[in-house]
């Protein structure tokens, strides 16, 4: 389904007044074509932030993200879908990576250090409250309080684990497919990921293959990228169940909640998983009370940022569905990193069928990319919420000024 | 939820070399801030329109729909939701506007003209088939062919029914209300509507003199624009059922399926409607398919253009649930009477419990504005979709260089 991406993002700088240089960045991750849509819906969201008190907005971001999500103009563009609740992302994790920087963090430690009411403050629940009241959020993340000390440094000793997709490309011959399995064992990974949809004999080759070079131990997880109609769906994975496939990810529209649902009780026991497209906690409501997915898939950049998938988080947890993030793009690796780690350390308190993402591409123009070693994402250190781009990079593929640009034919 | 609209549109004109002036026109309807952010979208579908053959084009708007929905960079930014779907939804629907006129027929009657075969080529059934196969949707049209004629006169005789919110917008007083109650009435409207969902007493208060001013007999909907969450909707409306409320409009947010399905399910006998805010035909699919709407509202211009509404139209139909399509804004009205004229001719074949919301404003900028007469709309005779804008009215309005900007204080 995205056969040409050409990787970009509108990019947000959030400056203060404040000595010294902290700003706070943020970003909506595209595929190129509509990147300057991105950069508009961003744009229209600078009268809500240009001129705020500092202090008073980073002492409230839940009232902040409020302010933008319910602008009852700006709604009526969505509401809260797409590119202008991409476009609020941008900015929400942009102010968040300023809060973290000022307060000399990294975000999954700003965000541990919450105590359960401040972080019941960040979420809003309109549309939750029949799935998630503010007091059931509340028990949740009391309930994870004990033992928090103990998982941070579990967490920071060991790091949080991770899985690849980089075996998994369509249009890999079956020798590369062989030699990117046994790189990412070698590499440490407990699981990997295979595109699938695109041809059902290939995708049986292509899976016997990886699990022949794996062994059984290894998962295998699937992906189809939005492929199928829910019928073709079902008898599609079905025919991939010899080679025990971990979970089939984006079976179809991820608008179909019911065709989820359907999906998941026509192929257990294999897992369906499902989020990088979802637009908002509503969506992730819905599939948690259908019982549609088995995995929850969080991105850090298309719902309304950090306080959105805080919101996610919680009610993962109430349905007792492990969260296991989307990665990759530009950046997100660097973002979503942050949101599993608060996940382990005060929300679900558990890495137990957990990973996330990784993808081995562009993390060289982040000031701070992450560090996977041994198949786990290492802890990052550094204060804030890791979106900040290095400026020669910046510099270089500036749309459309940059040389990458100018000199292009 | 929608206090302070300022109306708008991003406009669109599509030209041809052809000798003559015929243009074809579409918008896109926002209530202010955000404006930009939808022209920005359109312009991002330059690229996909001009230079186009225009011959082959109109041949094909099935294969032109799917064009523009199915890039896959601009899909990313969705999928099908939101900004970039409403910015096709212009696109498409000035290429249908320019369809019309250039074969010199409204575009209700270029509609029920075509074959059975024709419109099913117009849709696309991705997401679909788990609810409707082509084969169903064929089944469908040719039910609906013979009288076909028939009703065709009778639509011209008598036009479509409509019903008019006038009366029940939240702040006028108790005088007002019953004032404009009796002038719908006097004008001929069996349906009016009231906002609810501000404060229950006075809502109570305001529907009691409606029924009372109204009479057992004259429908009154009301509609509550998305404010509640789901167990709060439920002991709302069920406190305003002593007024027999005709439907509850949009109870709850538009994303949520699973939460019509139990609002529908708890204010039994009171009828669940919505759709106005529907992003696309894979969440109708899904509320048709979860019995949560006795009522379908399209807009005309939010999901991607005539084809998807087609596509809705359609699945309604399947379901046996009538189509009451929302207007008002800018030009909806004029847009939406041909798709409701159309559903009657060619695909329900009913008029049955259904009409189309009739609001009286900002016609006079349109030039072939909606006819109302006795409650019901008259079938437009002119060629076209109806979405052509006045030019005084675009110089004057023009954003930001027209009079009534640069004027502004």
């Amino acid at each position: 389904m995205n056969p040409d991406p050409d990787y970009s993002a509108a990019y947000v700088a959030l400056k203060t007044d404040l000595p010294g240089t902290a700003e706070g960045h943020g970003f909506a991750f595209t595929i190129g074509r509509g990147n300057d849509v991105q950069r508009a819906a961003i744009e229209a969201l600078r009268p809500f932030v240009v001129g705020l008190p500092l202090e008073d907005t980073l002492a409230d971001l839940g009232g902040f993200w409020r302010e933008l999500v319910y602008d009852s103009q700006l709604r009526w563009l969505g509401p809260e879908k797409g590119v202008m609740h991409m476009a609020i992302s941008a900015v929400v994790n942009a102010m968040w990576d300023l809060k973290a920087k000022l307060e000399g963090k990294p975000l999954w430690k700003l965000l541990a250090d919450l105590t359960p009411e401040q972080i019941v403050d960040l979420v809003d629940f309109r549309y939750l409250t029949d799935a998630l009241t503010p007091a059931e959020a509340l028990e949740i993340l009391r309930r994870a309080e004990p033992g928090k000390a103990e998982r941070e440094s579990l967490l920071v000793a060991d790091g949080y684990p991770a899985y690849t997709t980089s075996p998994g490309w369509l249009g890999y011959d079956d020798a590369k497919l062989v030699r990117l399995c046994k790189e990412a064992m070698a590499d440490g990974f407990q699981q990997i990921k295979l595109k699938v949809g695109s041809d059902l004999d290939e995708d049986l080759r292509r899976l016997r293959l990886a699990r022949e070079t794996c062994g059984p131990d290894i998962r295998i997880a699937v992906d189809a990228n939005q492929r199928w109609d829910v019928d073709e769906a079902i008898t599609w994975i079905n025919a991939l169940a010899p080679y025990d496939p971990w979970w089939i990810e984006e079976p179809t529209s991820p608008d179909d909640v019911l065709g989820h649902a359907a999906i998941a009780r026509g192929v257990e026991p294999i897992r369906v998983a499902t989020g990088e497209h979802v637009q908002n906690r509503v969506v992730f409501k819905q599939l948690l009370q259908a019982e549609a997915i088995s995995f929850l898939q969080i991105d850090a950049a298309r719902v309304a940022g950090v306080n959105e998938n805080i919101a996610i988080l919680l009610l993962a947890a109430k349905f007792g569905v492990p969260v296991c993030p989307h990665a990759g793009g530009v950046g997100l690796c660097e973002l979503v990193q942050h949101l599993s780690m608060f996940d382990f350390l005060a929300v679900s308190g558990s890495l137990e069928r957990r990973s996330i993402e990784y993808i081995d591409h562009l993390h060289e123009h982040f000031v701070d990319p992450v560090v996977v070693r041994d198949g786990r994402y290492v802890a990052p250190s550094s204060p804030g919420f890791g979106a900040t781009i290095k400026p020669a990079s910046l510099e270089k593929y500036a749309y459309p000024d940059g040389p990458v640009w100018s000199s292009a034919p």
